[in-house]
């Protein structure tokens, strides 16, 4: 089955080269058919950017025609001007397209506190509005990438009553990726027929279970956003309220997000291997969270990771930083299915097997507190040569 | 003038090759002529290792006389077996010596969740007693280093009245460096005769506003410590109470402490350049604390360190998501003298001369945030290919 964001019928999609970056594509259109209910979710970063701010005005309203993606160029720390150059991105991509401007969702990804090059811009959705095609999305993956290695798209099918929708998607890595309340570039589209409140529900649901549970560098983006558009193009694929076919929506949903979140962490810059910590244990789901996030971000864990060496010492070091009290000599520590540590010291276990569990991909590192219930998990990735040289110069 | 913690009078120390390392000196003995009013300050990481744990006991009553501090193994994730080896390691060295085990400090360093060779500990302690010499300082500061590339030591002069005293000083890095509430293992020694109280008080002081404000890699240690004694060797050095000697004690103390914490952060694994922080304009010095960190610790800002890359785009995103309440159009960035960013974004700027500044060593970044009055600093490094290296095989 195909994948991406023109899978789901009533949508149609297109990228150009706009010169935003050198010889590649750049600039994406993803236009639905007719009006659809839409929602968003957005990052939690202070600094926010100037289309984060415009497309969630957009979006108050529940409803979406068309989004425009650009990569290159962040448009982020860029002031009045750069609202205005949002705003008037959503002005152009609105007079090509027939719609309200407030149909218009903008996102842009690249370097912070530079202003969009508003003439290529508006050549771009121009040209771009010319060439939408119901087989666009795969050229609109590639457009959004930054540093990614490889474009990112998913498909989903589920049921509502005798009819069978789909939950398309894409989104971009690869770098400043530890969304908090939202995450990196995602959209997702439906051929269903969603109700706007049902939509906004499951898409928060679904990125809190997968796009908020990766982090490659612990650095939450100014830009990050999700965005869903629900076409109800598929006939008999109408949910109004819940059910078994929002249950199906909210499932297909998670799938399609988990997807990508898998994708954006193994693509992550410099990645070499990933790995999964679970935190049992813990008195709460907050709790249990906020330490699986210090050890997935961990320098001396990911480091470890990297070299596949099963220090869990450091791992217990990041649990004892964590900022939850606890007693740490209750941890216990695995790696894989090896025990390492018990009772917040080594137990007798084999050096061999455990690094030999270090050295799979996915690693699954699993950390118990015996301090309550709760339990939390993230995705992470390793530390390497390539995250310094991808980042050392990335401007230039 | 020479450096190091038998500078002061009354002191004495030697170092000892005791096979925890391969090769190597690798356990240090600083000793003191007579008891010593004392003091200590410990890690902030509940995951605690045994001889924090130890020594923290024994300064309660604010006198020492011994210091034992190896590398090669930090002694922590050991356990209840783990503790028994830290205090036996205080009696075989207060037997050797003749002290009570109570004024016996002890310090380890190295990989976590090991034990401690305690023959080898205890023959090494034995040996080391029978070397102990007034010009053994420089061996010790050899033996503590772990992935540290050279020795830290440090001695500064002050006058209590007409008698000039000294405090002497050294200290270990060079990984899992981000001290919180303590530091790195950091040992001071002075021949003032200085009351247990205004010892402990200046001690706090100093790492305050030195130690703890630096970070390499953002992995607080479970084995921090930094402690202080106070021989009295020094005729009429006697400092009783506040007044002009206990200050200029303090001005003495910190200023080591701020060197010892300047080799640190200069000596980090992997570190080719060094930057300061500064958040003003902060509502609360927590507040500025906590940003000025977050930015210190960003992989991204780390990176851009690394390659000279003036990108100020990555700061601003780190303000904004340090978790601190802020309006982000009122931020100022300046690189160097160079004024990069004004209300949020780019100001006109030469894009060589804020290059140039990112270049210089150290870096200095400066952040205005325009909530209040409020400010904080702190010291980091950038983020190379030495540090993967390091931290990828640490344990091999």
């Amino acid at each position: 089955m195909s994948t991406g964001v023109t899978v789901p019928r009533g949508f149609r999609a297109a990228a150009v080269a706009a010169g935003l970056k050198p010889d590649r594509l750049d600039l994406a259109l993803v236009v639905a058919d007719r009006p659809c209910a839409a929602a968003g979710v957005f990052t939690a970063n202070l600094a926010q950017a100037a289309p984060v701010v415009v497309s969630r005005e957009h979006l108050r309203g529940g409803r979406a025609r068309a989004v425009v993606i650009n990569a290159g160029c962040a448009n982020a720390g860029t002031g009045a001007a750069g609202l205005a150059d949002a705003r008037e991105t959503a002005v152009v991509a609105g007079l090509a397209l027939g719609c309200p401007v407030e149909e218009v969702v903008v996102a842009s990804t690249g370097v912070i506190g530079v202003r969009l090059p508003m003439e290529k811009v508006r050549a771009g959705i121009v040209e771009a509005t010319a060439r939408l095609s119901t087989g666009g999305g795969a050229d609109a993956a590639q457009a959004i990438m930054t540093t990614d290695t490889r474009p990112k798209e998913v498909a989903v099918e589920f049921r509502v009553g005798n009819a069978t929708a789909v939950v398309g998607g894409m989104a971009k890595g690869a770098g400043m990726i530890a969304p908090s309340l939202a995450t990196m570039l995602a959209l997702f589209t439906t051929d269903a027929a969603v109700e706007a409140s049902l939509l906004r529900r499951a898409l928060r649901e679904a990125v809190g279970g997968s796009l908020n549970r990766i982090t490659v560098d612990g650095d939450t983006s100014t830009n990050d956003c999700a965005v869903v558009l629900a076409s109800g193009a598929c006939p008999g694929a109408a949910i109004g309220g819940e059910g078994p076919g929002f249950d199906a929506f909210r499932r297909a949903i998670a799938d399609a997000a988990g997807q990508l979140a898998g994708m954006l962490v193994r693509d992550g810059e410099g990645v070499t291997r990933v790995a999964e910590v679970r935190v049992e244990g813990a008195r709460t789901e907050a709790e249990a969270d906020r330490i699986a996030r210090t050890v997935a971000e961990s320098l001396l864990v990911k480091t470890a990771l990297h070299g596949g060496d099963p220090n869990w010492g450091r791992i217990l070091a990041a649990v004892g930083r964590a900022g939850v009290p606890l007693d740490a000599d209750r941890i216990s520590i695995w790696i894989g299915d090896v025990p390492v540590a018990e009772g917040g010291a080594a137990c007798d276990y084999e050096e061999t097997l455990a690094a030999a569990a270090m050295r799979t991909d996915p690693v699954r590192l699993r950390i118990r507190l015996g301090e309550g219930e709760a339990s939390a998990w993230i995705w992470t990735s390793d530390l390497s040569h390539g995250y310094v040289d991808i980042n050392a110069h990335y401007r230039s």
